[in-house]
């Protein structure tokens, strides 16, 4: 046994409350070294009388390690356990401070789960897990009222630059809900939205107003209201890591320096704040002096925030917020910020724009879930580029799925485009059939999937500010094999619990090879898709249960006997669902 | 190399701030496996103008683990980072998601600890690291007013029961400041001591009341006036885990039922809420029915029990609180919590009872150390117990030392008795020498020392009650040796910083021996502790540096040449510290 393998530790994505009665262990060992582990467990307090055993299963692996995971039941609340590894004759015990081959002779010194508390059970609104959402890029949207377009906006359709303006805005977007309703999707999340001197208002000037070219507050009143009506929630971008340069209190502190009572607000190196050879003295995002970095230790600012993230909810009853740079703001004041918007409305969404592990942010107290970052560079990397072949993808795959509690993945929001990155059909150049073939996946992965505005109909783009193009609204330029595609995606999601929340299992990826089959599997409710992910065509094997199968995507039963076989087109994939299987 | 046996994650003890400047970064290798660490680091924004590299060192080893660190300053507060990690020929690159020999294409996917807030920083109150600690069982130290004695109380210095009364008070602990302060401790922990039928006074009937058998709310404001006067702080013990089974809120469940407005603030697990046979129908602290388990999770409970808090700090001036059974409460109040004590006192310390891996509580934002149990465990077996051996132990505490961040450890409360564990001096089956050792140890090891009264006059006693016995006051009958050598004791750790929170290092410690020896190091100064924990003379050969050192215990100086070797009697030591090196 590779002992220096193993790792455990309590809490985290190891040792969680999955609800009021259990708690998810998982351990990590050497790739195929271990053959069985068990949980031995108890209740501390009497741990002679309630010790218990239960064979946990290996759940995932991934290049170098195995994960074994077991759901147990805590006597009493309350959880000591330990650890029992067997591989031909050898044998472990491993717990908390024990890593040998005779079982401890105490219960102390066990791994503690000390007491399952209904406050502490990671809990994102429970909506999440079954949304679709829709990206929409205001000013690029739909223009619902050129009596508010910026006097300089060009003509619909134009070419995007860092500074141009096209005059989408708020009543655009009421004005196309039915098209989004038709689509299929039940939330949508808008970039910003409050007084910015940018199209893209990331650098805000004042966070209690909606832009005047995109409407007013009231406009975003009536956007909610008819999204409601509809059955489609709004997520806002709420930018707190830093504002713009033209914010009020910033100019306060340029004009006072340290004078200022909001001299604290900002992170000041050196004094008189200023700019020199495009060089902040302050700090900033990134390195952009037009974007000042809040400071959000100071109390004042603190509740200032505080009040904005409770007003837009209160005032507008919003479903909640995506939250820019998240990893780069406090975890205290995104305590805080909880606690504060959970409290105006329970079921608020708080989605954090964060692009490597995020469990530090996940753990309950602080955001629900993250933009999925990893998933989306590893589903390009394999479907898009083939720079990841099947195995590469599943392990990457798998130890992503491993870095988190089972909620916190079925909330994650798992994007293929956006506005930082090129649209997807672009960075599939074209080819539509790659294209479809990775929303399959999105579709078919656990998570929320979210459709950047205009992928559906074949738009186009390059980084920034080419994936920033207007929305074509002209139904004769619109892909509708794309729409048709996904609005089909869209509604098979919706109608399969086991799609979105189900358990998601590999069942063949191979090295060099760019076949994958895998399963989603909800009590009776399993689903088996079979993918190629190469441009030619190949015939796959796939082990799955004699008996007969729904072909889930294009129609049709198939009766599998021993053994089943299929071949695939380039980028093709085949959805099967049980139906009545043997056995 | 063994791959499979590193792990970092960032965030808690792997990746953490230390000062506004600073993160400190730790890796886990096979014990003995890699020659050299390195982490390269940078601003993800603009990675290539940013990197470079840092070499880290090993900074602890364990039985199966080695574990490297290195302290980095982020440039513009942002680190992204990834490790290089050498052996013979091979190289290998680790980041988040990245285990291979040839060196990732991009920053993307490193370990990002991603900006470094002045909020995020685990700051424990700062007296803390200075404090050496006295634990007082309040009815057991002194009899200061024998008018508020209990009725039925027992003449001073009979055998203690579970169920009689001596007639300890706060009069008494006043009383006796003098003693405290000649003693040299500078900080207090006292049982608790609100209204409660116990001796022990952990069922508390009511949280805003002193128990009038060991005085009034005004007798607390005296005695903790009095101790401030001497430099003492006060530590109060607040049991928030579970009330007594007279408490009135719960008692007006048992009468009302369900229709109790307090019905929530318990955890019924079947009504009607009842013993039956011994057992009770709601959940209770172990298997006590006569103490009720809180439901934490009711926000009216929770805004009750934080009042309490915040109370006796306002009212009384307290520095703290130990909290009972600390890890069977739910994080979410031991937040809120926080937020509520360190507004009433930001300098005051939370210290919790808990006794395993307590990382998941101690992130800065709950609790700010814990009762370090399972050193005192470790010290036990390899001091007094002797069934642990030198590596044994070396390799036991390395473990917990990476458990926590470096300031987590500089706070953690080190105790070797208390009211819940047989007296030192009992363990040591009244060896005194033995008893010296051990302490010398807890003395001159990171973490605040705590004593349990009486330990330093040679009180004994197996398990409660036996451990609560009177406290000695008759001189006669006191151990004046003892109370020299911890007076002896106390007074070296005060006056030398590296004792209190240097850097901790095993340079000896070999398998079946019991000879060790360490060192403390803080800037220039340094000491080398030596010692024999076998009950037979032994010869120990220390490899320090030459020049002259001082006997820091016995007085003296020795002339340490190329070799230093020294015989030390059964349980001895000899604690050096540099005068003057060659180096």
């Amino acid at each position: 046994m590779n002992l220096h393998a193993l790792y455990h530790r309590s809490k985290q994505s190891w040792a969680y409350a999955y609800d009021l009665k259990t708690v998810k262990l998982r351990l990590r060992t050497e790739r195929n070294d271990i053959e069985t582990v068990d949980v031995v467990y108890g209740d501390k307090y009497n741990w002679n009388m309630t010790e218990q055993t239960a064979s946990m299963h290996k759940w995932m692996s991934d290049e170098l390690y195995d994960y074994w995971e077991a759901a147990v039941q805590p006597p009493n609340g309350r959880l000591s356990y330990r650890f029992y590894l067997k591989k031909g004759e050898s044998r472990i015990w491993y717990s908390e401070r024990w890593c040998k081959e005779q079982p401890p002779k105490e219960s102390f010194g066990n791994f503690e789960y000390p007491y399952l508390s209904s406050a502490d059970i990671i809990s994102p609104p429970s909506w999440v897990k079954d949304a679709v959402f829709y990206q929409i890029f205001p000013e690029r949207f739909a223009n619902g009222n050129p009596a508010i377009s910026p006097a300089h906006a060009q003509p619909w359709g134009g070419t995007p630059t860092t500074d141009n303006y096209f005059g989408g805005d708020l009543q655009g977007v009421i004005d196309h809900l039915d098209y989004l309703a038709e689509l299929g999707i039940n939330a949508i999340y808008l970039n910003p939205l409050f007084l910015a001197p940018s199209y893209h208002k990331y650098d805000t000037i004042d966070y209690w107003q909606v832009d005047p070219h995109f409407g007013t507050n009231e406009t975003l009143k009536q956007l909610v209201t008819a999204c409601h009506a509809k059955g489609i929630r709004v997520l806002l971008d709420l930018v707190f890591n830093h504002c713009g340069s033209h914010f009020p209190p910033f100019v306060d502190v340029l004009e006072k320096g340290q004078d200022s009572k909001y001299a604290d607000w900002f992170l000041v190196r050196e004094w008189p704040m200023q700019v020199k050879d495009g060089k902040a003295s302050y700090e900033t995002f990134g390195f952009e002096p037009t974007m000042p970095k809040f400071n959000t230790a100071n109390p004042e600012l603190c509740e200032y925030l505080l009040n904005i993230a409770k007003f837009w909810i209160e005032e507008t009853d919003i479903d909640g917020y995506r939250l820019d740079v998240a990893n780069e703001v406090d975890h205290r004041f995104w305590r805080k910020l909880r606690e504060v918007v959970k409290a105006a409305k329970p079921e608020a969404f708080l989605l954090g724009e964060i692009m490597h592990d995020s469990m530090a942010w996940l753990q309950g107290d602080q955001l629900d879930a993250v933009m999925n970052y990893p998933v989306t560079d590893f589903a390009l990397k394999f479907f898009v580029k083939n720079v990841m072949d099947s195995r590469e993808f599943a392990d990457a795959i798998a130890t992503q799925l491993t870095f988190y509690p089972q909620q916190v993945n079925e909330a994650a929001f798992n994007l293929l485009s956006s506005h930082d990155i090129p649209r997807l059909l672009t960075l599939c150049k074209g080819n539509k059939d790659r294209m479809k073939l990775a929303s399959i996946f999105q579709f078919t992965y656990p998570g929320a999937p979210c459709m950047y505005y205009g992928d559906e109909i074949g738009l186009t783009g390059e980084n920034d500010p080419d994936n920033r193009k207007c929305m074509e609204w002209n139904t004769a330029k619109q892909d509708h094999d794309l729409l048709d595609f996904f609005k089909k995606a869209i509604a098979m999601r919706k109608k399969y619990a086991s799609l979105r929340y189900g358990d998601f299992i590999f069942l063949s990826a191979e090295p060099k090879d760019f076949r994958l089959i895998y399963e989603r599997k909800l009590g009776e409710e399993r689903f088996v898709i079979i993918m190629n992910a190469a441009p030619h065509p190949q015939r796959i094997d796939a082990y799955i249960s004699e008996g007969e199968w729904e072909d889930a995507w294009n129609g049709g039963f198939i009766e599998v006997g021993m053994a089943y076989s299929v071949t695939l087109p380039g980028f093709g994939f085949q959805i099967l669902r049980a139906k009545e299987l043997k056995s």
